[in-house]
């Protein structure tokens, strides 16, 4: 049993869709964060951090959501969500999920929190060069899914490429969503298919990027 | 057979720590930072992100540090780098890398190049920030090692482990380094102390935090 910690749309979205997908038993806590309950003490207890995700494994608190996503996929092997160890798959598999996590990711939260970096002077700035580390992050990913694609890594869909798929929905309102890069496109319509994605998007409320 | 590009102290330090550490074959590739050969169009082949480390695994180029710790310890289940999959040890250990992968690491990125966030005239904003963040992760690692160490995962050391050390190596010349965290300073002693740690400094010609 696991308990995921969630705001709609968040980075915990990943989480919530692997569990779908696999179909492992858990129950949902919605985190409120108009109220700021991401950083409440009693939520800071599970995640010190301040952010959603946190999944509580066999009643501990587990953070980092790319974390949660290479677990789930390793927990569960019949869902065939990782690549097996020693094969090409799996090195794409580590180098895609880590790639996301430390260099996109972190460019997204700059692109929505820009007074983070350096202040309020400084938003304009620091989204313009989010903006580009965004960009040049799809240029690669579209050159390696039109080169080795429809999926991140090896056959089939992995936790890797529900993890894209998130990252891909975040840039839907920026002057250049990731579905203007033609095998981007592709694999987003793929990720939309399943029917996990339906009921994900029924479960947390959310009504845009269908 | 492994062939690591790599300069001195930078981010391809943890995964050639563990090649010693595995004792695996290997050839090392010194990449000139100084002539900005990380950036060259021959080097942008193999990692197009412009940095260190790439590693050919099999042939193929492979980048993201923390991917390459993760692959290694996996291919190499006799070093016992990696805890066994479903135990509690293995979920701190993921959720430690992908930690230090995606929050501590892009701190030290932007005190290291504080230029990039938001250019020149937000440097000390940038700075400022970064430390916050660098003490802040400093403090949590610091209360997991005193609370569940010596070790961040598990009973021996493993590939965060390693990871967890050299980001700790790359505070020593900050304002706090990260060894006058008590538990910290511990844990870099541990590894410090390590036959591979001598020989790491000797082949990368690195004569300072002996």
């Amino acid at each position: 049993m696991y308990t995921l910690y969630y705001m709609p749309g968040a980075a915990s979205l990943v989480v919530h869709w692997l569990l779908l997908e696999i179909g492992a038993p858990h129950e949902l806590r919605l985190v409120d964060g108009a109220a700021g309950q991401q950083k409440s003490p009693e939520y800071l207890k599970l995640n010190p951090n301040g952010v959603v995700p946190v999944m509580l494994v066999e009643g501990r608190p587990v953070y980092e959501a790319a974390a949660l996503a290479l677990l789930l996929a390793e927990r569960h092997p019949a869902a065939r969500l990782a690549p097996a160890v020693g094969t090409l798959a799996r090195v794409q598999y580590l180098q895609w999920m880590l790639h996301l996590a430390n260099t996109l990711q972190p460019a997204y939260r700059a692109w929505f929190y820009p007074d983070e970096p350096a202040g309020a002077d400084a938003i304009l700035a620091v989204q313009d060069r989010a903006r580009i580390r965004i960009e040049a992050a799809w240029d690669r990913i579209d050159a390696h899914l039109a080169a080795h694609g429809p999926w991140l890594a090896g056959d089939g869909p992995s936790a890797v490429d529900f993890h894209a798929g998130m990252l891909a929905r975040w840039s839907r309102a920026m002057p250049r969503p990731a579905t203007e890069w033609p095998a981007v496109a592709r694999f987003v319509a793929a990720l939309k298919a399943r029917p996990s994605f339906a009921e994900l998007n029924r479960r947390e409320g959310l009504t845009d990027w269908l």
